[in-house]
């Protein structure tokens, strides 16, 4: 039963009909697993900021937050973060404002993300798992397939972590 | 910080020019008050994220951070906000990933700003008292008059705030 949630839900959304609200309510009633184990952990967005990030490519602006235990590593320079670290990544697609001219906006979000740190669990991918959610559903196994690589390949000495707390 | 005032001080007695450099260590101990009255409230980094936004013409990237009170309305659509909440907007030069094609990530901060909510205080500018300040140091009176004529002209149907939550 609790299978067909996420799917009702995307349902509910593509009709348009509180569009903004379900995922997120959802997401802090009953975080889903995704491939990895890694779950939507209750409360993250009202963690404290990492720092900011903006893709042009993707037209993206996004918001990297940080539970406790990660916050205080990133203020103690903690490397590499301890187990029990979380990171969340919120993304927006950026929208002009209506209000202001040169200005961009949060729009939709086309997902969330989260790092969570394991160093024995999650050995064979830097001590990280890694989850990917899509109007509360998890990423398919291939999505999340890329994600360690792209860590691995670009910040392997900042533990697999891209963002720098911004001040 | 603490420990530096004794050297801070002799070579700056030395130089001749005691007053031009005592503002700035004073900023990170006790916040100082804008022409507003407005403070930098401490604390501030911690507080809970309202959204990122972008600037293409200032290459800045922006996010916007509310206290309790503020939060608390937000999430209730509470409008007019009420006496005591506080908005803060951290912004930082957006600066190319060393890591990441196309994504920029936040460089020097040019500036944080506060706005203080507090109707009969501030009853002249909507009921928001302004503060802005560059390096610990708050703007000129010049500088802090622009601030509500531009929200007022611009959001004054949304209690004089641009910024929206982005769940």
């Amino acid at each position: 039963m609790r299978r067909f949630v996420p799917a009702l839900l995307a349902l509910v959304a593509a009709a348009g009909v509180l569009f903004s609200a379900l995922p997120v309510l959802t997401a802090a009633e009953s975080p889903i697993a995704a491939p990895s184990g890694v779950t939507i952990p209750k409360g993250y967005r009202n963690w404290q900021v990492v720092a900011p990030s903006q893709r042009d490519d993707k037209d993206e602006i996004r918001v990297i937050l940080g539970n406790d235990i990660a916050m205080k590593a990133y203020r103690a320079n903690t490397l590499p973060f301890p187990d029990g670290a979380i990171l969340a990544k919120l993304a927006w697609m950026r929208v002009p404002s209506k209000e202001f001219p040169k200005t961009f906006v949060p729009g939709e979000a086309p997902r969330i993300e989260f790092m969570v740190k394991n160093a024995k669990k999650y050995a064979s991918t830097g001590g990280w798992g890694f989850g990917r959610f899509i109007n509360g559903k998890p990423a398919s196994d291939q999505d999340h397939a890329t994600c360690f690589p792209c860590h691995e390949a670009n910040v392997k000495g900042h533990d697999f972590v891209f963002t720098r707390y911004a001040p």
